[in-house]
């Protein structure tokens, strides 16, 4: 199974990162957490590394619902987009499958919110 | 499935929440993420709701590996952890588990990285 829904685009690391949140913010998601995976690696364990990017993006009508619904679903929580340099010149930008992630909880209450949220990803990646 | 390892401590919910990441640090995890989800509740949709943080959790060496032996992997990580006040007087702490979370990749070379998470947040949970 895969769990990302993937994009290849082609430009500047720091503009898609730029278009991708404001992608988000269109869909209704803001990024709470923005994890440089490249600067980490280079502070913690003094590796080089490929750009790498994090964004948790969290819809909050949508997490409430969830949260509402199953207490502990905030492990899961937020909703990653990652943008990552590729071996080739494209950038890859690719966002977490809400299915696939809520299917590791059995509760079928979270299924249309998953929907939802997947939807809204497909839109993030199509305005790329 | 259950995809957290839960426990139930006593205590007033900051200090939880420092022990917390206390020991996550003795465990080799940096918190790279603290979504405070009542402030952002509060703020995005004028709702009360108690308690509740979700703290991004990542040890660079483990995390290093992953992602070399699968890049799109970062859009999992970081492993949380949440505090949260529960309906009793108790304070809930749970680690999502890396083994179901992980369990959404196919990919076998990620089963020791992810039992290795799973033996250092039983550690963490055991320390409060």
């Amino acid at each position: 199974m895969s769990y990302t829904m993937d994009k290849q685009v082609e430009g500047d690391f720091g503009n898609i990162v730029e278009q991708t949140t404001a992608a988000l913010e269109d869909e209704g998601f803001g990024v709470l957490c923005d994890i440089d995976v490249q600067q980490t690696f280079k502070e913690k364990l003094d590796e080089e590394y490929q750009q790498y990017r994090i964004l948790g993006a969290c819809n909050p009508e949508l997490a409430h619902e969830a949260l509402e619904n199953e207490l502990v679903l905030g492990a899961l929580l937020p909703c990653n987009v990652i943008v990552y340099e590729t071996d080739g010149d494209n950038i890859g930008v690719s966002a977490v499958d809400p299915e696939a992630l809520l299917s590791v909880s059995d509760n079928s209450d979270l299924d249309p919110i998953a929907a939802d949220v997947r939807d809204r990803f497909e839109s993030v990646l199509n305005a790329l």
